[in-house]
């Protein structure tokens, strides 16, 4: 029903995120791939953050065109930002785009956010089906944050992953520190940093009496690695942590299998 | 205020599910892991099959305690197996239980399923936490599925890892056969085989004549080693897939610093 033709040979690059389709983010995003290739936006009509891999099993999915960026064929979706890149590819394209670009978020998916991100899980489920794919993300949650520096950046690593594609089973997670543009020191390649959250629920009482609890939290980076993406972000760079999705701990079959006793 | 005491020194363990709290499966969990340990149940209140590491930032969370499972304290949460797992360590245990078990799941969560899989994202909360942790899933979608089989296994899995407990950084991804107990083969340490899910959306026309999509799809497994977690199913053993949080891709790493211009 809806098709895309692929008219001068340049790539389809399918964009998406997790703020919603009217964030400022996939708007700079947008613009900086359109330089590189026919953008299609696929993105949640509502903000999706915190919604990992989640997938909507539940409730019959829309998606409507929508004028929601300059120049830019736009739909929004009622999903979750995995569900927005399954329906590019099976409804909307009608094909792989030959590369996947979520965000700009508002907000960083350094080390163990990448976990909780729906940001970068629409990358990886691009990933999953055989397509580049890479999650941007600004560290600054503000509405009117200056992605300046995101977009030069962006606009550097579409190039590189374009000429020099991905190994299979890879895509990047790229964070760009709150800076002025002059002030970013470069793009260091890193690894995810040993950090986690601890809960601080905040716990309130509503009119009847009853608890309730907001999820609050602090983050705590317990890696001082001068390797790790938080290091290279409290430095002044770019971080790109190349990521996979098969979780599989290797090490650990070796340790179970000199150390458990499976024939109980 | 609500508070836990471990009297005889026997392990805390906090049992958490995707199904809900009313499902077969938690409840032939909770039963297992009595042998064991002090056994407190946190989990959702309806399905979140799918929710995959989703946390609740958009509404308040409420727990309350519920007369669920026979001879087990038990709680039931508004939110998502993750959100179920931060709030039993923060506002009902008041710490970290020793070992966390999630499922037993209603159908498979071997190979890329993982990544969807909110049973296997509670288990990786609670790893991430720094808890031991461990997800079971039966190969059987029904609600009256036979779970002797995947008791046994539990059991021979939870002995040793309370005997020989995983290094820091680790859990478990266990998935059990739909086999009669006696026809199940023993238990395999593999690793998570490359699959993915094709999608096939189902597309209807509401009665107003508007598309909608109900998500659907296809299992397909590439990976023909005999290694991997499907393979060992297929032949009638329990699969257990050492599982880490730690995404990044060191090959790729490598990969980027030999081939990649970051210098423009």
């Amino acid at each position: 029903m809806i098709y895309l033709c692929d008219m001068n040979d340049r790539p389809i690059i399918l964009v998406t995120n997790d703020d919603g389709i009217i964030s400022p983010g996939i708007r700079a995003l947008a613009e900086v791939a359109s330089q590189f290739g026919e953008v299609v936006v696929v993105a949640p009509d509502s903000p999706q953050s915190g919604m990992g891999h989640a997938i909507t099993l539940d409730k019959p999915l829309r998606v409507i065109k929508v004028d929601a960026i300059e120049g830019v064929d736009a739909w929004q979706c009622n999903g979750t930002p995995v569900d927005c890149v399954k329906l590019a590819i099976d409804k909307i394209l009608h094909r792989k785009p030959d590369l996947c670009l979520s965000g700009i978020n508002h907000g960083s998916n350094s080390s163990i956010n990448i976990i909780y991100s729906g940001t970068m899980s629409a990358a990886m489920e691009a990933a999953i089906d055989g397509i580049q794919a890479v999650g941007f993300s600004l560290l600054d949650y503000h509405f009117d944050a200056d992605f300046t520096g995101a977009k030069k950046y962006a606009t550097q690593i579409i190039e590189q992953i374009l000429k020099h594609p991905l190994p299979s089973g890879a895509l990047l997670n790229v964070n760009i520190p709150k800076l002025p543009v002059e002030e970013i020191k470069g793009i260091k390649i890193a690894r995810q940093a040993i950090a986690k959250w601890v809960e601080e629920f905040d716990e309130r009482l509503d009119p009847r009496g009853n608890s309730y609890y907001w999820l609050t939290g602090k983050f705590v980076n317990f890696d001082h690695g001068e390797d790790t993406d938080e290091y290279a972000l409290a430095n002044g760079y770019v971080s790109v942590v190349p990521v996979q999705f098969d979780l599989t701990n290797h090490q650990v079959i070796r340790h179970i299998n000199e150390n458990w006793d499976l024939n109980g």
